[in-house]
């Protein structure tokens, strides 16, 4: 009834129960990269994960981003809008918030339907 | 299967998926009003778009609200609790962070039934 | 078609929809706890709210946490460590964020399948 994915001992990366995939907050695995980069192993994370569900990212519900310095917002947009796919962009929130780890400058939290 | 609105080349205003409906993060269009103003713009952009999807306030599953400063939070919830339906109030989770654009004083981010 | 549970005037506690308990942000009752007892409280808390749905904390689909001084992310995650059920962690967000009252240290807003 649920399939969750990565199951560790505090959480797992992803759940899937009828039809919608839940996704854990994802966040760069190479701290030290700038937004650009943190972003795109981000979406590099969410792109994976949603695949091993049989999805994929035209068919995102919302994207909730947390971003640690608004100061970045522009900077991670450009990323962000060269990954979704044109006709099918998802509906997002942005709001600024300090991260788990110091280094990490932006967390995602994707819903999607497979 | 996915039914999108207001598709722009960063987001979409919402998104409809197998009877559920989940939207942006709605902002005031107009940021110079005070609380109480954008609170009211925020909530009939809710009204509009779940009027679109054949939904309304009284099918919200989930109100996530984000308050830019939490001295807001009583005007607020004044103007809140005169739009919500008696017997039909949501579940909501109020937490206090800087947005995208300093004037918005507050953005939430909804999920209802069709 | 949508149930809710413990409904006022602001806000309801859970709502049931369509297989899927949407539950609001759980606080602690007693704010003057540490962080690990205000974990323990909002976590039986939401263990109260799934049983009431038929769900239990092995279905939650996502964990979205809000603490409110990063210092005390260690210390919440011995006492999430201890409730979460082996091969059942469901997927998480932590983020940082001022609550609606200043004694509260931790907010954590539940979806779960029923």
């Amino acid at each position: 009834m649920i399939q969750r994915f990565d199951v560790g001992v505090r959480m797992s990366e992803m759940a899937v129960h009828n039809g919608v995939v839940y996704l854990a907050g994802q966040v760069a695995g190479d701290g030290s990269a700038d937004i650009s980069g943190q972003t795109r192993q981000v979406l590099d994370a969410i792109d994976s994960l949603l695949a091993r569900a049989g999805s994929d990212k035209t068919k995102i519900l919302r994207a909730q981003i947390f971003i640690a310095d608004l100061a970045d917002f522009a900077a991670m947009n450009v990323v962000w809008e060269n990954w979704v796919v044109a006709g099918h962009t998802p509906p997002r929130a942005t709001v600024q918030a300090a991260l788990a780890r110091p280094e990490w400058k932006i967390e995602i939290v994707v819903t999607a339907a497979v």
